[in-house]
């Protein structure tokens, strides 16, 4: 309930729901759209009627900050129109599973031993397990070692989990049998903590990857494990730890217990993958950059020092290639695109962008540098995407309209703000098909010697300095988009087909999520397709990883798709560097 | 070469090989027996005519004090004519097995990745075992985390241990592929290291077994281990620590590597088998005294601490039941007597004496109580088998006639030398046969108020001290010999059998090599059976333990045999009780 004669972005606000609003709610931004579900509002505004097309109003589309309740309302509200940091904790898009998981759960009751039947407590398990119809049933080491004092503390009552025929975790009766989920990003860690018996996900945190401390990105953390072994074991240390705490926290908030975790699922790129598994990462940092292990992994949590049930184990989906890593597959996986009859591109944008075309029945894949721009850095007014960093840019009449994270006064800029400001800048005549900044455009100013865009200025920042374009952050998108585009490119054309024949763009991850898309076609990251054939999919490694975690199909679809993509390496491609050179221009 | 006229006695001390002899070389005590094989000898002194039998002439046997070879001479020792010392590094006796071990041998050259060759590391090794005919190859964990570092330092170039299609050690092609072999016995340990493609031993050391210090017998080892986690601990800690000192040395002697070593078999009792392994032993200690785990174990030797190959893994057999271990099981393996149509009996004499019976085409089983008397333990003036220990006692005429370990003045009494005074004592009527010694036998003595033997006077002992048998150690030996006999017996009348339905004894283990058969007989331990029915085979659980590392088959054997092994529980038995008090009469 609000006040009488409240808007809805008000509303919203007054909710905790973080609505974007780039114009601060005159109606003339169009970033804080919402669709109306049911009941009666207030009728179109003047703005309205200037901003939205006749699709949006046949969708029921309507600007949050000129529209007021007039009943109860239920609208939908499109993650590009949140707030990035609202948008850091929506979910993939998640296809619907079936919960038949890996780990089985069974209850059993032991006759205890006595002096005329002497069967030891390994055999008496194993014998209850055939009976119970289990085929060549096993005790994991771990297990096996605690086994007889186990079996008499829970007075030869237990819940077991079984992966295959071998029990990795005994507990009480009353105590679910649980799984977690992680994706571990170069930048952030998330995690989920999942009921195998339901499916349900019981609690999720995020956090950073605190390898950030060694090094920002994958090469330096592979220089940094270089250095000996015990900067390389420090890298896996720290990770493993993060996940034990996170683990922990989890485990608090679901009102559990870690030692009913008796399977997790990791995801990574592969230099993630490896430091996450304490393997060697010097091969993935000098030519021909392979993968040291591609194979799907399954390791008892102890031996990587991860804190779960004693038998648990981890499975680790299998690589692609020394630059398409285990989260790729389970991204390719969430997407279903390998499913699709349609010709899909899909891509995880990073400092590393991995791309998958699906086409054909093929799956084509490809990893670009498209650099670090995306995160905020090599850019001179850089930042990460945190409170008071510039999400979105506006320009319209020679005036410069600002969004940041959480409404603070702004720092920064963050990827979806430097996207966007190149995208608006080349609308404004500002920036030139080349990317040269023209100083003869009202707009542009001299700093530093060099022609630059004021997004704002000293008086309105909040450090009391100014925050501004220059040259070389337009020539850093340059890079990145030419780097994507070119490698979406080639999978076009090693596939036989050009853009035209793309029936989907699907962008996943979490700054795939941020970006705005019209932003993206304007400078040429992506194809210049009609809006409605792209498809931001969220973190959608997580969800395959948590769909790998409550479906052992999935998990077999996984492998096979790590084995069907065929991997195309660009560095060696003979038109990559030309094609690459060609789509730096706008 | 010898002067000419040294007798075979002495000639044999001169070249290190210590012969029994208990009379000094006067002829007169028959324990210096040899067998000539071949060469012409100084004909039969009168001695060897009184005590020698017709039977004995026809084998061929000399007694070496008496016997002076006149030209180059071939003899066979028989194992009982040589002195403990000497014994205990008998190898017990041998079945040719054929050397097909678990562990094969693998050469590989891979190709090194190109830019045009991108396969990971593990895909690039799997991919050459599936072409070298391995069938489901996979890569161990701990091999699989050092891979790409480890391919790279050999150049691509390996030799390959796989257990199964399981690589678990990757070495330079110049290395032998190793295995160890470990017998671990409440007091001491024997471990063997053995090429794996010969099936050669290459080297063979023993050791104490630590966990002495927390406790003499199995039992006050657990006691130990129940006082919590950290004994518990300790006691796996100080055999692990052992059995890599052990390994060191081994392999300092055949100048070799540990890392060569690519798989161990080890065998124990129940409680040596659970202490290694780390497992809870509380319900060996408390009836119903079941064991722990009595499936084969296979788990990594880094798990147990143990160091050798990276991907090692330990094979242990299984047990039969809480008292009746892995190490008899060995034991059973290499005494072929379950491959027999015969009856046959087969010990192991120790605290724990463990029996089987093999007759037709069933294996019964029992564990008794026989105590530590053996091992010098409960007797008024014994020690364990070392130098100075009486090993071997006569009596005649009146007097004590004595022979000691390494020839040192007497210090003590073993348990060899107290089960041949025992019965000496009853063939010269000092002892009756419900074990009271007779106070009016001229040769007893009172001491410390009570009757005794005086074997050694102060004034000839080692230390000063007389060294005597007196009632109490009669009545131990009653009761070892009661509850050993007792077991024989019930097995016998499990299986529908007497006595004399037995075609052979088989006596393992390395104080069953030391013991003299007649005394045992005498004192009534084993059925009077005629002499060659008994056969001494030494370190057998050793020498099982070794051939389940050369070959698969064997160890599928030691499965079944454990499968098939009837075991009696004599605690439980209704007649136990009785056959025991009648069998501590002589």
């Amino acid at each position: 309930m609000v006040p009488e004669g409240t808007d809805l972005l008000a509303a919203a606000q007054a909710a905790g729901v973080q609505l974007s609003s780039v114009c601060g709610g005159i109606g003339s931004c169009e970033t804080c759209r919402v669709r109306l579900v049911s009941g009666e509002v207030s009728p179109l505004s003047l703005e309205e009627e200037v901003v939205l097309t006749d699709e949006d109003l046949a969708a029921g589309i309507r600007l949050a900050c000129q529209t007021i309740p007039l009943s109860d309302v239920k609208v939908d509200i499109p993650p590009e129109s949140l707030t990035a940091v609202q948008r850091l904790q929506v979910e993939g898009q998640e296809t619907e599973v079936a919960v038949d998981p890996v780990v089985r759960i069974l209850d059993l009751e032991l006759a205890p031993p006595t002096l005329e039947d002497l069967r030891a407590d390994d055999v008496r398990l194993l014998d209850a397990l055939r009976a119970a119809g289990v085929e060549d049933p096993a005790v994991s080491w771990p297990v096996g070692r605690d086994l007889p004092d186990r079996l008499r503390a829970l007075n030869w009552r237990a819940r077991l989990a079984l992966h295959g025929g071998q029990v990795v975790a005994l507990q009480p009766r009353e105590k679910a049998v649980l799984g977690l989920s992680v994706d571990i990003g170069t930048t952030s860690v998330a995690a989920y903590l999942v009921d195998l018996e339901s499916g349900e996900t019981l609690a999720k945190k995020g956090a950073m990857n605190p390898q950030i401390g060694f090094g920002e990105d994958v090469m330096s953390r592979i220089a940094y494990a270089n250095q000996g072994p015990d900067s390389h074991a420090a890298l896996q240390q720290r990770i493993i730890e993060t996940l034990n705490n996170l683990t922990g926290e989890l485990c608090q908030e679901a009102g559990v217990e870690r030692e009913q975790v008796a399977e997790a699922v990791v995801v990574g790129n592969t230099a993630m993958h490896h430091l996450f598994l304490g393997l060697p990462v010097r091969q993935l940092g000098e030519a021909p950059y392979v993968s040291g292990l591609s194979m799907p992994v399954e390791v008892r949590a102890a031996d990587l020092g991860l804190q779960l049930a004693p038998g648990a184990l981890v499975y680790v989906p299998p690589n692609v290639a020394g630059y398409v890593g285990a989260d790729h597959v389970a991204m390719v996986l969430a997407s279903e695109i390998w499913n699709s009859e349609r010709n899909v591109l899909a891509m995880d944008i990073g400092t590393n962008t991995e791309i998958t075309l699906s086409a054909g029945g093929r799956l084509l894949s490809c990893s670009t540098a498209s650099g670090p721009v995306f995160e905020g850095a090599h850019i001179h007014d850089g930042m990460r995407a945190a409170p008071g960093a510039i999400e979105r840019v506006q320009i319209a009449d020679g005036q410069v309209r600002l969004q940041t994270i959480d409404n603070q006064p702004p720092v920064g800029i963050c990827g979806s703000g430097i996207l966007d400001a190149v995208a608006e800048m080349l609308n404004a005549g500002i920036v030139d098909s080349s990317g040269r900044m023209l100083k003869t455009h009202p707009m542009v100013s001299t700093v530093d010697g060099g022609a630059a865009l004021v997004l704002v200025p000293a008086s309105q920042s909040g450090h009391g300095r100014k925050i501004v374009v220059n040259r070389r952050d337009v020539h850093e998108i340059q890079l990145a988009k030419g780097a994507i585009r070119a490698g979406s490119d080639l999978l076009l054309k090693e596939a036989g087909l050009t853009v035209d024949d793309l029936d989907e763009i699907v962008i996943a991850g979490a700054f795939g999520t941020y970006i705005h898309i019209p932003s993206a076609v304007r400078v040429g990251m992506f194809a210049n397709l009609p809006l409605e054939r792209f498809r931001q999919i969220g973190n959608a490694a997580g969800v395959g990883a948590r769909q790998m975690l409550i479906s052992a199909e999935r998990r077999r679809i996984a492998v096979d798709l790590a084995r069907r993509i065929e991997y195309i390496e660009l560095t060696v491609h003979p038109e990559f560097t030309d094609e690459f050179m060609r789509e730096m221009y706008f």
